[in-house]
């Protein structure tokens, strides 16, 4: 009896559909210069609507020092890169944005990926798998692409609590004294929007003598007096063995990296598989986030209006008590709990009030946290935010959520 | 003892100097418009050269065609996508670009990732490791994503001898005729050239039930009446179940892609970490894809006069009895079968004569098969072939190296 594999693949999407974890995406053109605004597609045409949920955290994709840079290049080299780094596709571009990235973190080199997802499943696997015998102490909330990566080079591991300096601090005291280690973690985590305590991490790497591996993708551009992360504001770059960030959030392109000693990115990139076999970054999207970092270096106006919209927001949902999860960083995660009212409101704000924030639900959350992760922008006006509040206000009244006690 | 990673570093890239392996980047900035020149950055300076290696096969990443398409997208939509397809990184383009990769090889439907080697690794690592009791059969010269891919998925493998259809046969009878299976190869190989007996392997997947998962990133664009690739000009497309394929090479942007039945995509799109959780690709770079891919389905030009570069380069590498590598596609392995002469060769060919040519050493290729692989592009210049086939001559002279019998 042969397999029927059309069966099987619907079976599974039935599965999702009934569990309510089957994801529609949302058709979006957003216009150039007036982000937040964006045109849906749907099956019956096409609706206005307002982002809520992009990590454009602050509008540099729309901004013409990005898309100009962009345009520039195009005309300069043409679309592709046309090869591997190592077979002709390594651009001036992409050195010149490397130099860029080393400085902005404080390291002596850095080396582009295709995204974040690769830097960091190429980066830790090859860490990982190529140093003998290494143990890698991986924080329990990390983002897939490290999880993929420290699984895929089937070295030690083990998962220590979520932001825990004491569980830590144990397992490393409990590990082989002479094992090289390292130690991932992420600065600003996405869904929850908490923040690791990066002194005390580099504290117990001193102490244990392990490596540190710091992934900033949702804190570079917005932290720090240059954008180059919460380390940088906190005045710990140099404590930090390797920082990974990415050019596709903040700095409103695409790409991911590392930064580190020369020794250290020369050998990722002398080993790394999903460095070595793929064809590089077009030149210009090296250019844009080139750009994007210089600018985001020397101007401070996107990260201070940045945080006082996120602040308006914040105070605003507590004026009408929506409950909101309280974290140091940039990310508003609005608490609904249950996976099929997160996407019933999600639906009814973009249907009827024109939000579009898209529903977080397992296994991007744990069950129970099921949420509306909120992003506010620099470009958000104040009314974009007081239709926003007044939205969720309506529909926290017709649902009847749980408000948040004052 | 703790362990000092910077000398482990130094002493493993050491070793790479000592093989002869190690690699250092031309870094070049292409012209639009004058491809296939470029000027290479070095420390001492800047040299005018002509590309020999690109991937770039047919230009396109060079054309207005591709170019202007990315620069009215930019004007519409800004710079990168902002999120991933499921949180507002999902573009109109990305849904018009996947609809014509469907029609392209008359499937149902296409899923974009962020380059080929994503595609390759996310599609295979997530088809053989969420069908249960899955058997992967997997040409020994498959690309480095879709080894990846497959060891990602933990699943049984069995690889077969290089475009072998006896082998492959004798492996998929020995093993349990109960177990769902999955036959995974390229139609043109990258380093060789050579081409897989598509119509074979398909009749052995029918007569032993397998899945087909054919990577055709060295085809698209180049081969069939509308670019479809390989299995387009044999007329086999609807007999494989997955078509994976690029954007990079030869329509000359960036992405990768595959495509089969919706339900497949679907169950792709739903379980693959690497697609699921990445930034999306940038409009930009959908919408250049778009065109570029409307216009090979289109015009045969670019295929005819690629067709016919890569005889003339033949014929002349023949009269002077360079000797190359006789394959049925469109890639000019020129066998060098030296690690050392190869890299002195390609340094020459650099520093004396403009003409750049990666040399391509172990483990991309079986060490005494190093060669220089030659990619002529339809704008390269009866003057440019007799420029390189001389230059190779003086070497070969002066080189002492094995001329080809003829």
């Amino acid at each position: 009896m042969m397999m029927d594999f059309e069966s099987f693949f619907k079976n599974e999407l039935d599965g999702l559909h009934q569990e309510g974890r089957y994801r529609v995406f949302a058709d979006l053109a957003r216009h150039r210069g007036e982000f937040p605004r964006a045109t849906r597609h749907t099956a019956e045409g096409t609706q206005e609507v307002t982002v809520w949920c992009s990590n454009d955290y602050l509008g540099m994709g729309q901004s013409p020092v990005v898309t100009e840079a962009m345009k520039r290049a195009i005309d300069e080299c043409g679309a592709g890169a046309g090869g591997t780094r190592n077979i002709s596709g390594t651009n001036h571009y992409h050195v010149l944005l490397e130099r860029e990235l080393a400085d902005l973190h404080g390291k002596e080199a850095a080396l582009l990926f295709t995204s974040g997802y690769v830097s960091n499943w190429a980066a830790l696997g090859t860490l990982c798998s190529k140093i003998p015998g290494i143990i890698v102490f991986s924080d329990a909330g990390n983002h897939a692409s490290m999880i993929e990566g420290i699984r895929h080079s089937k070295c030690e591991r083990v998962i220590f609590k979520h932001n825990s300096v004491a569980d830590l601090e144990a397992k490393l005291a409990a590990a082989d004294p002479r094992a090289p280690k390292i130690i991932a973690f992420e600065s600003v985590y996405s869904m929850d929007g908490d923040i690791a305590p990066i002194k005390e991490f580099c504290d117990l790497a001193d102490k244990y003598g392990a490596m540190t591996y710091l992934d900033e993708v949702h804190a570079v551009g917005m932290y720090g007096p240059r954008g180059g992360g919460i380390a940088e504001r906190e005045g710990l770059m140099h404590r930090l063995t390797v920082i990974e960030g990415t050019l596709g959030k903040a700095f409103g392109v695409m790409g991911g990296y590392i930064t580190g000693s020369t020794a250290l990115c020369d050998f990722v990139r002398s080993f790394a598989s999903g460095f070595i076999f793929t064809t590089a970054l077009p030149p210009a999207l090296a250019a844009g986030a080139l750009a994007s970092i210089r600018h985001l270096k020397e101007s401070q106006v996107e990260r201070f209006a940045h945080q006082e919209r996120v602040r308006r927001l914040r105070s605003l949902l507590d004026q009408r008590g929506i409950p909101h999860m309280v974290n140091p960083s940039h990310i508003v995660p609005v608490m609904v709990g249950d996976a099929a009212k997160c996407k019933w409101i999600s639906d009814l704000l973009l249907d009827n009030f024109g939000v579009y924030v898209q529903p977080i639900n397992y296994p991007t959350v744990p069950k129970k946290t099921e949420r509306l992760r909120i992003t506010p922008t620099p470009l958000h006006s104040d009314a974009d935010i007081d239709h926003l509040v007044g939205a969720l206000h309506s529909l926290w009244s017709r649902c009847a959520l749980a408000r948040a006690v004052a």
